[in-house]
Parts: C-alpha cells; structure tokens; sequence
C-alpha cells in the first residue's frame, strides 16, 4: 500500500501562518499548503517559496505552496487557522468578534467542502468564541475542533521561570486554566522545575509577578514591536498540538475543547488540559479546583460566555 | 574547565536576521545576541522575546536577546551581517553601493571592538564588495571575513530541479562560480541528482530555464512578495555556514572568499568553492574552468569591480 | 480521521536488528515490532523494553516490542528482514544460501499474512539471492520487494573519501552498481565531494585503494570484531531506506531490485540506482555504462546467478 | 579563532560503551574516542569504524575512534567510565566492589594524567562508590566527578507509568533519590503526568507496582536477556548527561553527587538532584523530605557505607 505524507493547511498567510507552516515543514510533518485572501495570492506564494528555498539547504523534505484558492487544500489531515484581524485602534472588541466570526464562517464552510475528515486547530481571537464558531459551522464532532492557548501560554510561564532560576527550559513546566491572557488562571501549583514545585523555589511575590506577566505576555510583544503581535511562539506552539495529532502522540497539552459538563460548564469552549492524540482531543482531564481557582475559572468562562453573546 | 556555549551576533533585526537567529537557535549552535539600531531596539527585543518564548515548545536551549547596544555582543565566536538598505525605486545602485558601505564601516568597527577573536559572515548587498568592505575595515585575516551567495543560490537551483525531476530535495546538488544572482556562473556540469549528473536528466533546454530562474531567484520572492525580499532561504544559508564554522565541520560550501590569485584573479572577493570549518574559510578550491566558465566568471569579477569603484 | 502511526516490523533480533528497531524508533518512523525465534524471545522482549526505556530519556515516541509470534506484527506497513545465520567456519556457501533461503520462505509465509499490504525490505546475504527468494514467495509485486546493499557500500566508500580528504562526510557521496562487497561495481565517476569529481581531487592509485577497502568493507569489520560482523553502519543504512518509503521521500537510493529488461538483464534482483517512494522502489534508473563497468557489472550478475542456482 | 569540536571519552567498549558512544555521535557532542584494554582493541576499533561507516548516512559529523592507548584521549572535555565487570554467579559483592575499584582507580589515572582539565562520568557499579573512588583517585573538585543512576532509574519509572496511562513518554517526569536500584528512594509525590501529580491518576497500588518494578528494573532487563544488562536506557542516560554539561544547559538531573552536609550527609557520593551545566555539577537542590523519604534515604545511604567499607 503506498505511504502517503500528511498534509497541513495552515488558513492565514500572516507572519503567524507563515512562521507555523515553516516549522511544520522542519518537523517533515507532512506537505503543507497556505491559504489566504485572493489579494494576497501573490506574497502567499512568495513566502512558500521561499521556504521551499530553505528545504534543500535545512535538509527537510516538504512540498509547500500558497494559494488563495481552497481546492489545493483538498484532503488535508489537518486544517491550522491563523487568518482573522487583529484589533486595531479604535476598534470596539465587539467589531473584532464580528468580523472574525465571519472570517471563521467563511473559512470553515471552504475546510468543511474540501477536508471533511480533518481535524481544525483555531488560533484566531478571541480563540474560545472563534474556536466555537467554527465547531458550530463546521459540524465536525467536537474532538476535532481544538483552540490554541494554553501551549503559548505556559510557553511564556516556562521562559520567564527558566530565566528567574538559570536554568534550562526544558526542565519548567507550567499549567493553566481558561481562557487566554487575561482570563488565564494558571495553576502554579501543578508547576515544576525538574520536577520540584515552583513554590520551593520562588517567592510568592515573584511568581505573583511572573503569573503576571504571563497574563500580559500577549501584550508585551505587542509594545515591543509596536507594529503587530507575537508569531514564533504562537507558531511552535501550534505545531507542537499539530504534532501531536499527526504523530498519535497522546500528549498531555492544555487546549481549548468543548465541554460537556466538565469542570461543571456545558455548550462552552474552554482551556483545560487535554490528551491530544489522532483522534485530536481524545480526553479532557478533569481536576479538583481550589475555591479560588474555581471562582477564578468561572470569571473566565464569564469572559468566554460575554464574547459568545456578541456571536448570536 | 567550565564548558561555555558559543555565541554568535547577528546584526540587523529585519526578516532576515530574525530568521537566522532563530534557526541558529533551533540548532543550539550558541546563544544569539540580536543588534538593531537604537530606534529599533524594542522591536528588535520583541522579536527576541517571541522566540525565547518560543524555546520550551521547541525544546531548545538558546538565551537570545535583542540589543542596539554592541557591549551586548562582546565576544562572540561569529558575527552574521544582515543589516542595510534594499534598494528602493529611484535610488541609482551607486547610492545602495555607498550608503550600505557606510553601514558596513560602522558595524565593523563595533564587531572589532568587542568581538576581535571573531569570524564574520556577510549577507549585505552588494555582497561581494560588502564583505570587501568589512574585510578592509576589520583587519581581520581574510580566513575570518566571508560572504554568503552560493549556498543561497544552489539551494533554490536545488529546490527547482527536485521539483522538476519530482525528487527529494536531498538528493540534487548545485555549484555556482561568481557572483550572486545575475553574475551568477552556474556549474551545471558539477550539479547532480543521486549522484547522476543533471545533463544527464534534464534536457539542454529547460536546464536554461532553470538556470534563468536561479539567476533571477532573488527578484521572483521581490516580485511575489510585493514588499519586500526574500528571508527564509537566505537565513538557512547563513545559519548553514554559521554551523559548519562553529562545529568545525570542514564542509564544502560556495563562499565568497579573499582571491590572492586563485582563478587568475587578486585581491578580490568572489564566489569560489570553500572548505568551511573551525578557522572560517580553511581552504578555497581550485577547478578547472571551461573557456565560457572562465569568460562568465571574468564578466563576474568585472561586475563585482565595478562595484567596488564605487567604494573608493 | 484519526491518524495513525505507521508500523514497522523487524525480523531477526540479533545486533543489526536491534539496532534497526532502534533508529527507527529515534526518528519517530513509527512504532516498531521487533521478531525472533521462540528461543530467543525473552531476549528479544528485554532488547525492545531497553530501547523503550531509553524513550524518555532521548524524547522519542515509538511503542517498541518483542515477540516471538508474528501476530503481533499484523499490519505492519514496512517490514525488515535482518533475519539469517552468518556464514560459519567450515560451512560451505552453497550450505549457506540453502539455511538462509529457508528461513526466509518462512519469514515471508507470515509476513505474507499478517502484512499483505507491506513493503518489504532485506538485509539477509547473500542478499541478492535472498530477495528474490522472498520476492517469489511472498507473490507481492516487484516495486514492493527490496534488498538492501548500496546504501552500506556507499556509505563506506564516503567514509573513507571524507577521511582521506579531511572532509565533511556530509559532503562525499558515491555510487556503486551490482551485487555487495566483492561484487560491487563502483562507479567513481559518479562520486563527488562537495559536487567535485574525486577524479580531480585523488590520485587513481590512492581511489583503488579505497575502493578496494570499501570492497571488503564488510569483511575488515568482521576481522576487527573478531566475532560477528557490523550493524551500526548497517541498520543506519536499513532505517534510511525505511524513511525514505514510510515518509514518501522519492529519495535517489541505490537499492537492490527486480530487473525486467533494465540494464540488459531479466528475472534477476541487482543492485541499481533507484527512486525510493511511498510505492517502494517506484523507479529505476537506467546509466549508459561504460565498457569496463558493463563487464563488471556482468561478473556480478554471473555471481548472484550461481547463487541463484543453488536456490533452485 | 578556530573553533574547535568537544572531545568525550568513553572508557570501555561493551555494548553500554559503544551505544553511549553512537548516541553522542548523533547528537554531534563532539569528537568521541572509545577506549579498552589491549586485548579489546581491535573489537573496539571495529565497533568504531561501524559506527563511523554509519556517519554519513545518519548525517552526523564525528570522528570516532577506537584505542587501547589513553594518548589518544588527550585533552578530553568529558571522559566517560563504563568499564568494570558485571557480577558473575558465584562472586562476591565484596569482590565485585574490589575488583570495579581497582579498574577505576587505573582508569582514572589515565585520565588525569592525558585530561587534566576533564569532566568525568561514572557508570560502572556499585556507581556510588565507584564514584566516590574515581573522586579520590582524581582528586578532581567535586562538581567534577559526578555518577550517574537516576537519570536512568527515572528513564524507567517514566516508560512504566507512560504505558500504564498510555501517554507519551514527554509528559511523564519522575523523581528519584539515593543509591541506583534497590536502594532507590523514589519520590512520586514530585513525579507526573502532564504536571499532574501520579498520586491523582494511579492507585496506590499500581503506583507501589510500577516503584516495585523501577527499583527492579536493571534485573528485570538481565533476567530477560539471560546473558548481559541493559545499555540502551543506560548510554542514552549518559548522553543526556553529557550533553547538560557540554552545552552548558543547567539541566535539573539526578545525579550521585558528593555531599558535605547537604541531606544531613558528609563525605559521601549520593544520588541527589543537581544543576548540571557546563561546570559539571553547579548545584545540589536541597528538598525538605517526608519522614518515611529520610528513613528510606538513611537506608540508602548505609548500604553506600558498607559498600564503601569495601573499599578501604
């Protein structure tokens, strides 16, 4: 029987679409197609091939093509959305869910006709209300419609740790709840360096103050580059939930998925650690809360359920 | 005695500098100092911070951090150049040759400074009289200045004919001669797939075309992008030649390297086969050249000092 | 759909084997079954759950067992027959190719019906005869039957070029036609280092030599060890194969194959310049040979046939 | 100036030798030498040169060799001891412990004497106190000489407790102290899955199953390969080791460190959690311990005491 690739498509052709479906290229996670608008057909095309340029010298081997026309993303095993607007000056957050939702609509009606076996992950924000809109246009049963949040966000959590203590990222780890940035409710104590809780090793104020940060993480690179938002850590981050899948890796990676009375919340998207797997999020993991976690992931799913009222 | 990491410079925060420190990062070869101008200096840390954040789901051990200040990049093992103008509609090549020489000047003074011990390797355009310029400005023994063209220039010669012969990218092979792009020589006869020279497999035509397209490589991402140029091959190039110097690799590579009667030609730098390792450019190779590879690459050395006269 | 991992069976749990279970595993290829003797299971059980405990530590993910009942191997997409005795003293050749032709009929009788859709590569000498001897049993077709050779030869051939030229091995390659070892037909002038004909880089008489070494490159490893013969070098050569096919790589492997009609020869398994795909060899490529290479190439054929014989 | 490659090591060319040997190869770690006595040296040379044949396959660059000579280790970044003999039927522990001491105490004088500036390992068993002898023998400063055991006791604990939950081996950490097998203190309230304590996903029994089965673990691999121990868990647990140390990564890795005072304890070798970067052992994480932890480390560390005793 002929062994296929996997095939990626990544919806969005921004510096995020573009970072994620270069890292997906460097893993040979499969042949990767990038989408985006017929106006920016042209530069979609120019960046995959470039990329397709570094193949030879990086030693990887991946087909990769932009297009803004759906049918070359037939068939995909997975579908990474990054396209939507970011909120500009001026803007209400209202407008932004709108005009997202619609994006989402849109995108999704076009993944639905040309992959209906694949599995989404959605990046765009407000991720949990855009994750949601696209499970609901898209029909697909719910464990393969995920949300990106949780990975970037302890991404963020494990440098800042890794710098407070000299030691190597790959030893920190990190834990969160919830939504993203702001309504984050990061579970510190279920964080570790080389397996040691956090708490041993950092003061409480410091680590408010990193938990802190985290929240703000999102908004720090913005002020920095003063033009646009974070890419390269929201694009690992996507590619380490793609690899997951595509590789059947049963990994335990926070995510945004469906809950259906877990941690006492119903018809709702939310970030909870989850077993990420082929089967996309195979399991949601449930854990007891402390009283103030739980009053903290109910102001979250406030949150969630405020922008969810924008969509209707 | 304490094992230290290496630490490699990169200046210019652009597209293309980002990307080489991210792939230099995502290699481990050292730790990554990113140096931008002052005004520049908190999207340069911005992008720095992204990809540090990037560094837990990547799983690599990198401190990068974005600077416009040179103390920062006090005793680097190799410093990458990617800072400059691109030339901009209405603007005579003359006045790119003389502002990005300036440019040239004035970082090399600061790589002497603080990094004497150091290998540089540059990406400027005009390249071939850009790296002459550091060369000149440094002091430093022509082993330790070198330019990148070669490696760029066969990896999208690489990447057209894996296309065209439908093959892994790992397999086809490329040699140039000359300078970049336009003055590119291309050695086809040196270039193969699986070891089967490419005569052998492509016809006498379409291996022009691909020629062609190689020469205009650059200009087809321009064209495409709309805005802009190429980065993700041109920082997997750098960061190639980056590895090879830094793990002593001895590997064979096009280089822009010092001419002291190689190839008939005297001080001079072109593009010449190099064997890179742990002493920068350890040995140029001599080939014998065919009578239209010898007027191609005379037609080459003239272009490149027609720029240089500019410099003077 | 869910995604799956891929499947690799390894028959024969001696050190090349277990050695091929083991790459494989580091690359993520799949997860991976590794076969043997009933005598020999608790062995082989041990053998796979040392490698599996070294997955946390290496940060592979790759279930990895050993058996002894090919139940276990049921659907398995590529399987590697590493399987046989070696040549013993006092044993005669012909003794030889009757033992191992026996065991793979009856390797291949359950490949056949656990796997049928499988590709199938070997290693067991003499591997030409041994091959065909699979191929014809198994019923699977040509492209879908492989042996392994080529990948060894040349890859010793360019560890010696890039010793004797102090060079990156990255950079050497070589080429080599017809049976392994004494057989082997090198083809020099399709060998390279860093795209340069070793023609211009080694005296005649030194590359005699090498090719001479490489030849018996098998054989100087057995007198070394005193007691057995090598496996690092190939099971890196198997599990190249292996991902060439598992990740559809159209890589440009020599590999041994069925010949109908290619290179004058019918009905016989030789070593030949292939493309490895998701189809398994899905082309061979056919050189002009020059006169002294024609007739090389004709004693090796001369050879596999008088194995051949003794198979009948 | 010239970059130079790392050089490790490795003393003893048994399977546990050579499979640390390949694995720091692939990883590019450095330079590697393979050393054995006189009687070994060809088997040594000719695992050396079959691993080496691999290198360009596997398209790792390093110089591997195989000796007899310590000259050949000269200036060795990092030395790695696995020689020693494993205990036979009818042998004393106390002979084991005397025989392994003098073969340390040889081996370590060699490496004084050619790698003066040296970082060494330790493998070889009872590992505490050969430890402890290659210490004194050295006298080396303490964050030097480091053993090793936890490293691999987690390496399992986390293969066992990944099976019982089917997850990937990447979110499973565990958590060890004291002397390697039996006298292992595991500490599972600092182990999990995900960042999820084990205590919330496995039963206590099942949990004391799988630390049964940990602290058993080396016998269990014996008692299955009926002729030998492990050395694919073992080499790649001493790789990662090395590999903390030469890129200077401050991992957080048990290690058997020697304390004075840290843990109540002084003067001995003990396994302990560490910082290893590239001054070898920077520190020793002092953790508040449970009373049945300290009881069980006080065990531990009596039977290091009377292997120790051994010794004098």
């Amino acid at each position: 029987m002929k062994m296929k690739r996997n095939k990626i498509s990544v919806i969005g052709a921004g510096f995020t679409g573009a970072t994620t479906a270069l890292m997906a290229a460097q893993k040979e996670l499969g042949d990767v197609v990038i989408v985006d608008i017929p106006d920016m057909e042209n530069p979609t095309k120019g960046k995959a091939l470039d990329m397709l340029e570094a193949s030879p010298v990086q030693g990887f081997d991946a087909n990769i093509i932009g297009t803004s026309d759906y049918k070359d993303t037939a068939d995909s095993d997975l579908v990474i959305i990054t396209a939507g607007i970011a909120r500009k000056p001026g803007m209400s957050r209202d407008d932004l869910v709108a005009t997202n939702a619609k994006i989402m609509k849109l995108v999704t009606k076009e993944i639905v006709k040309h992959s209906p076996d694949s599995t989404i992950i959605v990046l765009t924000n407000p991720v949990d209300a855009m994750t949601y809109t696209v499970y609901k246009e898209s029909g697909f049963p719910k464990n393969r419609v995920i949300g990106q949040s949780g990975v970037l966000d302890t991404g963020r959590f494990r440098t800042f740790v890794a710098q407070e203590l000299n030691l190597s990222v790959k030893d920190v780890t990190g834990f969160v709840l919830g939504g993203h940035g702001d309504d984050m409710v990061p579970l510190v104590r279920y964080s570790y360096a080389g397996g040691i809780p956090l708490e041993k090793l950092i003061s409480k104020e410091r680590m408010d103050e990193i938990v802190e940060r985290t929240r703000k993480g999102g908004g720090e690179i913005v002020s920095l580059l003063g033009n646009g938002s974070a890419y390269y850590a929201p694009a690992a981050s996507l590619v380490q939930m793609a690899e997951a899948i595509l590789k059947d890796q049963r990994r335990v990676l926070p995510a945004i998925a469906y809950l259906e009375g877990e941690y006492g919340y119903e018809g709702i998207y939310l970030g909870v650690p989850t077993i990420l797997g082929g089967d996309g999020i195979e399991e949601i993991i449930e854990l007891d809360l402390l009283e103030d976690e739980q009053a903290a992931l109910a102001k979250s799913v406030e949150s969630v359920k405020n922008v969810m009222k924008v969509l209707e």
